[in-house]
């Protein structure tokens, strides 16, 4: 263990990257330097860490000289172009995007549930979706008790998900449709004041994006494809945390005050 | 078929009795007289039909003299108290509440589904639940063309399903969270706005009374105890129509083109 990281958050202005920011200072985590890298849009922009003023970098490939850590949250395209340089300059990247989830020789990693495979890393660990996390965390301990056959979770995914404008835009439709005014169409493409949205595209399979990381996730990171997934995702007019309700066929009895 | 009916509504006053009134101004239902029933609290209030004032009367069992049909939607238990009386007097009654859908004489009908099943009633027509409803009108051609092994369905219940008093709730509770004032709880026994929630009680079966209705209701309708339901129930802070997610196994193959 090195006495303290050379740190740099990709994506830092987003709202998950202003999370990890946070976290980093809530946590004491023992930051040596910190870059903050972002587009070229938010380049210059200035954020807050323990009290000093840090100016916003704009991401290149030049970005990672003397970084030990990366955390990486700006879209899977953004990682899919830049990360390799920063694992190649040899810094360690944990990946929240989907850029690299399902790559056989890249660790998929839950903390709670299978930090062993943390260890195969080549230099970088992604992160799962953040539906899959919460379920993985709940269903682990069962798993390992009596075993799962099937899966049946419904999500109901809040906004914050989509993005910190999202948000913002909930407040601003919610307004609009409580005084009857027109609603605002910017960051959704319908109306989610009171309302319920399907928000991902779906594939050939019947399945729609957000489902499918949770089906393919799942798998792997129990490291068993014989578990059946039945996944149900949309969007829900709430601010912040997803919900989920799932209902699981265990392979021997489990009492519910055991489960518990 | 009658020339007019004389028509009773029990439960006038509440959210769905009102829309049944609504309804029979609307479609020009030949209503020859009309009652309308409520409890001791409503009696001696005005509604208005085709431009008459109609004061409503408190249900007795004396209610339903001179009635050819009622409309009923007060609760089960109202129902199972008064409703007896209705058929004995020579009443067709249409009944909204659970109280008697699942009684193997009383025929559980959706007109667009098991019309059928209608003709063999004996004074008494029980109505399923909304989300059974909306679910069996989407999947009985389907049932029909190639079979049906398997339902997963989740619900997304809006708030008007509980009661109108819900559905100013809402409004209220939604005003106070965008101004950061405590939440008002009378209808809810949690804050609804930007919320998702279970409103059922849960069963010894692990489904919640909601989610079983849809498991038996649709056995029932289709006459097909083979067909797997799982339902997935929550009420979500919308204001009006419940939202369902389907995914269903065939028997037979079907393209989505076909299932359109």
């Amino acid at each position: 263990m090195h006495e303290s990281y050379r740190v740099a958050i990709v994506g830092a202005t987003g709202a998950v990257g202003n999370t990890m920011l946070g976290l980093l200072e809530e946590r004491t985590f023992p930051v040596g330097s910190l870059k903050l890298l972002a587009s070229h849009r938010s380049a210059g922009e200035i954020l807050t860490f323990k009290g000093a003023h840090i100016e916003i970098e704009e991401l290149t490939h030049d970005s990672f000289e003397d970084v030990d850590l990366v955390f990486s949250s700006a879209g899977a395209s953004v990682s899919r172009e830049f990360i390799p340089t920063a694992v190649e300059k040899g810094a360690l990247v944990i990946d929240n995007t989907s850029a690299f989830r399902m790559h056989d020789d890249i660790p998929l990693v839950v903390p709670e549930v299978n930090m062993d495979a943390a260890q195969k890393h080549n230099g970088l660990i992604a992160n799962p979706n953040c539906s899959t996390i919460q379920m993985m965390v709940a269903l682990k301990p069962i798993y390992d008790a009596v075993g799962i056959k099937r899966i049946v979770v419904s999500t109901y995914q809040s906004v914050s998900g989509k993005s910190g404008q999202a948000v913002n835009e909930l407040v601003l439709q919610t307004t609009e449709a409580l005084e009857g005014k027109p609603i605002t169409l910017d960051r959704f493409p319908h109306q989610m004041a009171f309302n319920v949205a399907f928000d991902w595209t779906f594939t050939d399979s019947g399945d729609n994006e957000e489902e499918l990381k949770m089906i393919k996730e799942t798998h792997k990171i129990l490291s068993d494809d014989s578990i059946g997934v039945s996944a149900t995702t949309v969007r829900v007019p709430v601010f912040f945390a997803h919900s989920e309700y799932i209902k699981v066929e265990t392979k021997k009895k489990l009492t519910q005050a055991e489960a518990l």
